[in-house]
């Protein structure tokens, strides 16, 4: 029997699979996977639902996070799902694998987390499963929010001239990482270091503990703005504006004296010696929204400061970052290894 | 710091402690944690949200589980908290963390599973998660249902003299299982063995492939019939009924004499010595479903065969099994224990 490995195919590329031979049959079903969220038909509303697995080991160090953000972070990219659909979060579901070396107390610190997050968001846990696991810890959970049925907002939709907007600011959760990595080799080295986190806070704190951004949602919908597309961006910008370009066929031009990068992200940089640039396109985990607005609509929006415009879109499908002397680059999935080397 | 294992509280007192702890404030959450699905009033219906996670070597062993069985069931078993709910199921999101020991043609037999259960059922695969796992597989599904908001069944809500009914058999799964270990371990001693499973195909299906009774619950609708409870048997008929009684505040009598039990699992529990009417009680995973019929209402579903009424609800919350010989036998959390004494 044929043997193709997993690594092979890619994580886009298993879905793509998925997706493919996958049938909805359902009139309720209006989008299914290939969104930030699937949407269902409520009648009167659709109902947003969005789901995410964080795995010890893979997507979390228990050396250095702690439990309780842990938990918030579980809720947090889900509720960033909910929120590029143009949507609010309501309910969330919570299931978890423990293996016997978590103590009830452990369990505790998690869901101090969990219902910190409901808090935040105004969303109620709703229900779970709780299973033994043989290694590690694992939590997946799922959310489940709504979206009035003429505000949705999908991938697809870009229009060309629409701004490229992204809201707070990009590449500091990539450095917040390598900051915990390194204090965790430092400290392996030698137990009695202390970790040197608190000049690293905001990075270190975008990193553990992000948030969805449904502050946005509220200000757009004050404003009586629909996004005509968006997504959020989790694996760093080169991801989603490919993502945004194949769903809505467009290209996209980004101006990068343009992008939101904070002053300790730049600080960071230069300590870790690696261009910004790259931490904000290809680093990830930022989850922030990326959204496009039709030029009538950005004059109602560019008050908001949380709302930065990138770049534009074009007609035609080619990805490209425009750097401060005019040059272009493209974007692909290994964008950022050419900005690298530019 | 205190450290309280897990196993002290055990998996009910966890979800005690989470509910515990759990405020539910957005309008539309009906219900929350603790009955077989959330409820969530969507307007002019409700929408039913069950979750449910596999973890290999917890739920399952890779060594006699066929992988397209193992999709199959991790959805069935959450169709079968909707059908509890007397709800249908329409939507589910698969979440699937992976090691590197999985080749793609793994995971394509994992969704053939998959499909084959959302074709069955009519359901839509909408979404989903694809992770990395450092050890095992784990398979986190949710199904989303609908219902109308008159039919909603929950564990409350059984009267006295209500009549408790049993779909399919009971028993059967525990007998599977004890099978495939057995075989497993002749196996293990002498690879040149072959399993011999053909003889006890019927309840190896029901341990591998069980099905979520979503037929019964068209056959309750077509006649009109709202149980008055219902719960879905995934843990042993007397775990059901202590949740039944608990949440509807009654007693539970059940008739021994009436359980269903197929012929294979009779002759199963001769060759195994056990008592059958222990893999009934204490056996868990047959996914039927359990509920609670008014005397009225009763006459109207008498003729489906694939219900049976097995006993009755009385005021007082007292549960009990009644034996043969007329002999009270009280159910709880050890009440296959005394049975087995008895």
């Amino acid at each position: 029997m044929q043997r193709t490995d997993l690594a092979e195919l890619g994580e886009f590329g298993l879905i793509e699979r998925i997706k493919k031979n996958t049938e909805t049959v359902q009139p309720s079903t209006i989008v299914g996977i290939g969104d930030d969220a699937a949407v269902i038909d409520s009648g009167s509303h659709y109902t947003l639902v969005a789901t995410d697995m964080l795995v010890e080991g893979i997507h979390f160090d228990l050396s250095y996070t702690p439990l309780k953000h842990l938990g918030y972070k579980a809720v947090a990219v889900n509720i960033s799902d909910i929120a590029a659909m143009n949507g609010f979060p309501k309910q969330i579901t919570v299931s978890i694998g423990l293996s016997n070396r978590f103590s009830v107390e452990a369990v505790d610190e998690i869901y101090e987390g969990i219902h910190a997050a409901c808090k935040n968001y105004k969303v109620d846990l709703v229900g779970g499963d709780t299973a033994s696991s043989k290694s590690g810890l694992i939590i997946s959970v799922t959310a489940i929010g709504e979206v009035p049925k003429e505000a949705v907002t999908y991938r697809k939709g870009a229009q060309p001239n629409d701004v490229l907007c992204a809201t707070g600011d990009l590449g500091a959760a990539y450095f917040g990482l390598q900051i915990l990595e390194r204090e965790k080799q430092v400290f392996m080295e030698n137990p009695n270091m202390r970790p040197e986190l608190k000049e690293h806070e905001y990075l270190v704190g975008r990193q553990l503990r992000p948030e969805g951004r449904t502050d946005i949602i509220h200000e757009l919908k004050e404003r009586n703005v629909v996004p005509t597309s968006m997504i959020d961006i989790s694996d760093g910008l080169a991801s989603e504006i490919l993502h945004l370009s194949q769903h809505s066929g467009m290209g996209f031009s980004v101006f990068v004296d343009n992008l939101p990068i904070e002053n300790s992200t730049l600080l960071a940089a230069e300590e870790f010696k690696v261009n910004p640039i790259t931490a904000v396109v290809n680093g990830g985990e930022d989850y922030e929204l990326l959204m496009t607005i039709s030029q009538k609509d950005y004059e109602e929006i560019k008050g908001i400061p949380e709302i930065t415009p990138i770049g534009f879109v074009t007609k035609e499908k080619n990805n490209i970052l425009v750097t401060k002397s005019g040059e272009h680059v493209q974007i692909n999935a290994q964008g950022w290894k050419h900005l690298e080397n530019s």
